[in-house]
C-alpha cells in the first residue's frame, strides 16, 4: 500500500479509503481517495496497519515534525477507549476551532453527524487562555504521558436563597466587620457571617455588599469597606465583591471557600442554616484574562470531585461583568 | 476586681491570681499577683468572668488596638476545646519565638512542662514564609473568622526503592525521552517511565537523573536534556531535578504528581510495578525563600489529606540542598 507525505496530509488510495475510512473511520474521502492526517498515519504505522509512509516507520515518523508526540498520545488513548476521532481540520469537520480532534459517540463514526468531544490537547506546561474554554475537552498531557481530561462548560449559576435582611449597624475592625446587634435574620436565614456570642461577625466581602445594598450602615459607608478591602487585597477585593454580588442578585449565597483552598463555596437553596443542604460550586475568581497552568487546573477540580462539589471559576474584568467556566474532570 | 491595662499587661491582684491563674491557667505570676495579656482578660470579659478594665467592656477592648481580632478568636477556639494556654511572651514560656500562644495538654497549664502544640496565628491574607515553619501549629483565621489548624513538621524522606537500572539509549523529543529497547528493570522494577508498547517513555526530569548518574546515554548527554527542561520550565527544572535527585537518592520513587496539582508523589519501597504499593507523598518543589499564602496551603493540605496522602513541600535554592516540611491538618 502506497502511502505520501504531502505537506500536512498523508495521502492513500481507494484501498485505503476501503480498508481504514469506511471501516474504522481514519480520515477523509477525497475523490474516492483517502487523506489521513499524519497522526492518524502515525496511529495506523503503530498499530502494524501500514509499514511505512514515505519511508517512514512509526519511530521515524512520530519524531519528525509531521506529528505531535501529545497528539499522538492523545489520538492513540481515545481509539485504545473505543472512539472513532477526526482531526480537527478546516474542511474535515464543522467548527473545527478551538478543537484539535473531533471525537464521535461510540459506534458513530465521521459519516455521522453526532459529536460526543471536542477535544484540546495541550501538554502540562502550556497555559491556556479561560477565554478560550467553555466548549471544549482539554486533554491534558503530563510529562510522564498519562492522559487527564477536563470537560469545560459555561454554567448557568442561580437559585433560590434569598439575601434580603432588615438593615443593622455594623463596626469595622481590621478585617471584619462587627454587628452587635444583629436581626436573627442576618446569619439565621440569609447566612450571612459567623456568630460570635450574639454578635455577627462579616466578611469584608460580605460587609461590602451589605453596605451597598443599604442593608448594613458602617462609618464610612459601603466605601470605607471597600477601601479596606483593596487595602488587604488590592484588585482581587473587587473581583471578589463583583462575584459575590452577581451570586447574591442570582439567589446564591456565597460563604468562604477558604478550607478548600477557593474563594467560595455556595449554597443554591438557602432557608435557614439549620437546615443547611451541601454546598455545591467551589468559586475560584480571575481575571477575565485569566490564563490556567493545567496543573492548577488539575488541583483545583481534584479537590472539587473529591469534596462532591462543582469547580466553577468566576471570571470578571473591570466592567464586573462575570462569566462562569465549569471545569470537571471526564472519563471518556 | 480591679484591673488596669498597663502597656501591653493587665495588672490583676492575688485574688484574681487564685481565680483565674491557680485554678484555670490564665495569665503569669509576679510577686504574687497576677498579670495577664490584654488577650487573656478580653476572653475574661468575653466569659463574663470580669467586669472591664480601665472602665473597658468586652466589645471596647477587643476594638482596642490592645487585642487582636484573630488572636482572641484563636485564643477563645482553644480554650473552648478544653484548653490552657499561655502567650508565647519573652519571660512567660520558654522558646516563645516563632509562636503566639503555647498550648498545653488537656489536664495540663502552664505550671506544667508538657507543651501540646506551639501555635501561630495568622490571616488568611498574611504572608508566611516557609523557612519560619517546621515546630509551629499555623491557626489561620479566614475570612469569615473560621480556623484552620495546620501543623508544620520538618520530616524525614527516605525509602528501600531501588533506582539503579542497566544503562540504555534514549532519544529526546520536544518534552520527553524515548527509549525504544530499554532493559526491563528500567519500567519494571525501578519504575521509570511510562510504557509505550515496548518502548519507554520518560519525562526530561527522569532522563536528565539517569543521564547524570550514567544509566541513560543520549544525544548531547545530561545537559542536552537539561538544557531542553530549562527551555520549558525555566529554573523551576533544576530546582525539580535537584528535588528528583535527593528523593532518588534517599531510596524514594518519585513519579509525577499532576493529577494532584503537585509536582510529584512518591513510592518508599517499590519492589516491581506489579505490586505497587500506595503512593505515600505528595511532594511540591518551592523556592528555599518561598512564602505561602495560606489559601495555598489550605488548598494542597486539603488535597492531600482527601487522597490519604502526606503533603510535603520540597525546599530548595540554588545550592540543591533540600529541606522538607510537612503540612497536615490538625484538630486541636
Amino acid at each position: 500500500m502506497d502511502l505520501t507525505l504531502d505537506g500536512d496530509v498523508v495521502r492513500a488510495g481507494p484501498r485505503a479509503r476501503e480498508q481504514f475510512y469506511d471501516s474504522r473511520g481514519y480520515g477523509r474521502v477525497r475523490n474516492g481517495d483517502l487523506d489521513l492526517a499524519p497522526v492518524e498515519a502515525a496511529h495506523l504505522l503503530y498499530r502494524g496497519d501500514i509499514e511505512c509512509v514515505d519511508g517512514m516507520d512509526f519511530r521515524t515518523l512520530l519524531t519528525s515534525r509531521a506529528v505531535s508526540e501529545v497528539a499522538f498520545l492523545v489520538y492513540k488513548d481515545l481509539r485504545d477507549r473505543g472512539f472513532y476521532l477526526s482531526p480537527a481540520r478546516e474542511g474535515w469537520v464543522e467548527n473545527p476551532e478551538g478543537a484539535d480532534f473531533v471525537v464521535y459517540p461510540r459506534g458513530n463514526g465521521p459519516w455521522d453527524d453526532a459529536v460526543a468531544y471536542r477535544i484540546r490537547v495541550v501538554g502540562e506546561r502550556d497555559t491556556v487562555p479561560a477565554a478560550s474554554l467553555g466548549d471544549c475537552v482539554l486533554a491534558v498531557v503530563d510529562e510522564e504521558s498519562e492522559i487527564t481530561y477536563l470537560a469545560t462548560e459555561r454554567p448557568d449559576v442561580s437559585g433560590t436563597s434569598d439575601g434580603t435582611v432588615p438593615a443593622t449597624e455594623g463596626e469595622l475592625l481590621a478585617e471584619r466587620v462587627l454587628c452587635w446587634d444583629p436581626p436573627s435574620a442576618l446569619y439565621e436565614q440569609a447566612f450571612y457571617g459567623q456568630l460570635l456570642d450574639d454578635a455577627v461577625q462579616l466578611s469584608l466581602v460580605e460587609a461590602a455588599y451589605l453596605a451597598r445594598e443599604g442593608m448594613l450602615t458602617v462609618e464610612g459607608g459601603a466605601e470605607a469597606v471597600v477601601e479596606r478591602g483593596r487595602d488587604v487585597e488590592g484588585d482581587r477585593f473587587d473581583r471578589r465583591l463583583a462575584v459575590y454580588s452577581t451570586l447574591r442578585e442570582a439567589g446564591v449565597a456565597p460563604k468562604t471557600g477558604f478550607k478548600f483552598g477557593a474563594d467560595f463555596r455556595t449554597y443554591a437553596d438557602v432557608e435557614d442554616v439549620d437546615n443547611l443542604g451541601h454546598s455545591e460550586l467551589l468559586v475560584r475568581v480571575l481575571p477575565a484574562d485569566h490564563a490556567f497552568e493545567p496543573r492548577d487546573l488539575a488541583l483545583d477540580v481534584r479537590l472539587a470531585h473529591g469534596v462532591r462539589k462543582r469547580m466553577v471559576f468566576a471570571l470578571t474584568g473591570a466592567n464586573e461583568e462575570v462569566h462562569w467556566l465549569a471545569v470537571s474532570r471526564l472519563t471518556p
